[in-house]
């Protein structure tokens, strides 16, 4: 069943033509055989690979034919000259060759010629310097594909660890605040049905944090375990989802702990983000979950001071191609398996 | 120069007797060969570890003698029969002996008697229970000392890591407004002295997390890094210290940025401890800086749930015995270069 599975490209986006994602969509390429990588087509301006990279570049425009092409040149899906650059440097053009290229890679991983979007790091400045106003890619992906920007979930997932924190980019000062019963529900069934979905864990364990500090030692050191994260907790386990918690978030990524699930829920950003990094700053990649389409991320930025001196690691590009590929897998065979 | 330092025993207190920190004590002593360890005195009730333990005890109540029987037996600095015993189920009887420990312990490292102390694990709640008042046994060990419990500053260290969470015991939603410039200036100047005197680091090297996600993006993420932890470094500078920061919290834990400094400062206990125990929790350690004496622990709890089974890992008290004695080293040959 699973070898009549066509085996479609994952759509790359370049990201900014100044920072390091043209370098390190080639250099993953080039490293194709020793990562075992998919098809992958790079999506943006072809002049700008070919300013930094030295290898065979084939420009396409037909999904297939990047497929057949794949193991002789780097496919590259172009769309417009981005303009005179000097790596490190970002400009406007730029920044809109970057964001076409994100919009052409949602529109060909939406209609199905790809089978999932990877973005490259985006400077936001440049972007919001020619009008973008979304606050990251994610919120983009997640308008264009008819989904609020709250039912798209932030997960970090290394080998052997996922992380969700389920507040992200607001000061620490709020976090208690905005973290609700209502949202760690929302988002934890966003990330069980992901789990299941895409991949393929048919019955996920889950561990939710506690707020404070030993999970607020029974209200001694904060309320928000009793008040917010034990009903959420009981909510989930009321709809069969398999939860503990809340544990105190320093014992919980311990080894021999972390190890018993498969998503570790955090309140905030560092929480969830300083121990995954710790542990997986090279081989991390950032997805998203409750999207129509699978999309990861290389978790790191634009690296503008190093781009162009071909010393940026292709590493978390080639995981986050290689994490898309085994996502889209699994989808495919919970689709052929239900067909 | 250095081998006319006598070699004093440290002092181990055995925490709450029900607890694992008999055993675990022991077999450190089981495993003084393999580690390397030097000559350690367990203090608390004899009777309770020849109760978990089938290894030679020799009661002691003079140092000098317990350095000498060190390597046939383990020496126990007997205080008195805590009664009759349960492991894992503490008492007030078994509180009064740990407190006693704990005592005593301070006594023979604050005249001299002994190189260290290292604390075993002890039940707040069983503690509280005969009226002890303060939060921990740092603060306790602080009053001990003459020192007023806000210099006591609280280090995790690794083989390759050391972590000062800022503040610690408090809710989360109390950490923005209890962090201040002060506070970040007192503790780091502790800590530097530890480092130079304890750790024989000439000149160290600290770095200062923000304390909100990517240390605050120049404000739109919140503004501590702006009014408080910019101006404390800016201090610390214009004290000949040198600091990093504020820095992204997740990227300061990444592998090659960590290694670059002598400490790392987080705003609160999730943000330093949760990546710590992510990569040290076998071999992490919890130490005081800023007491007239040196102090570790082992960096978990009376874990009363194993007490008596046998399965305790030594480790931890392994490593905090090694790095006592690696500071006391550091710190004496200081002195004897000073003198």
């Amino acid at each position: 069943m699973t070898a009549m599975i066509k085996r479609r490209p994952i759509a790359v986006t370049m990201g900014d033509p100044a920072g390091v994602g043209p370098e390190v969509a080639a250099r993953a390429w080039a490293e194709r055989h020793k990562h075992d990588l998919p098809p992958f087509v790079t999506v943006g301006d072809a002049a700008v690979i070919e300013a930094v990279w030295d290898g065979p570049v084939v420009r396409v425009n037909d999904m297939d034919e990047a497929g057949r092409l794949f193991d002789t040149a780097l496919p590259v899906w172009h769309l417009e000259d981005s303009g005179p650059l000097t790596p490190g440097e970002p400009t406007a053009a730029g920044a809109t060759c970057a964001l076409h290229a994100l919009e052409t890679g949602i529109g060909l991983t939406r209609n199905g010629a790809a089978a999932a979007l990877v973005t490259g790091p985006v400077s936001k400045h440049a972007l919001q310097s020619i009008g973008y106003t979304h606050p990251g890619q994610t919120e983009f992906i997640a308008e264009r594909c008819g989904v609020t920007a709250t039912n798209a979930v932030m997960m970090l997932a290394g080998p052997g660890l996922r992380v969700v924190p389920l507040t992200v980019h607001i000061p620490l000062a709020e976090v208690p605040e905005r973290l609700t019963a209502e949202l760690i529900v929302a988002k934890a069934r966003i990330v069980v049905r992901g789990l299941i979905r895409d991949f393929g864990i048919s019955q996920p364990r889950l561990a939710m944090a506690g707020l404070n500090p030993h999970a607020g030692e029974s209200g001694r050191l904060g309320d928000e375990e009793i008040r917010i994260i034990a009903p959420a907790i009981e909510q989930l386990a009321a709809e069969g989802i398999v939860v503990d918690g809340p544990l105190a978030a320093d014992a919980l990524f311990a080894p021999g702990i972390r190890d018993r699930y498969d998503a570790l829920f955090c309140g905030y950003h560092d929480q969830a983000l300083a121990p995954f990094k710790a542990l997986h700053f090279h081989d991390g990649v950032n997805l998203t979950l409750g999207l129509p389409i699978i999309r990861t991320s290389p978790d790191h930025g634009t690296a503008f001071n190093i781009a162009g001196s071909g010393t940026a690691d292709p590493g978390p590009t080639i995981a986050a191609i290689a994490m898309a590929a085994r996502m889209a897998g699994a989808r495919a065979r919970g689709c052929a398996a239900a067909a």
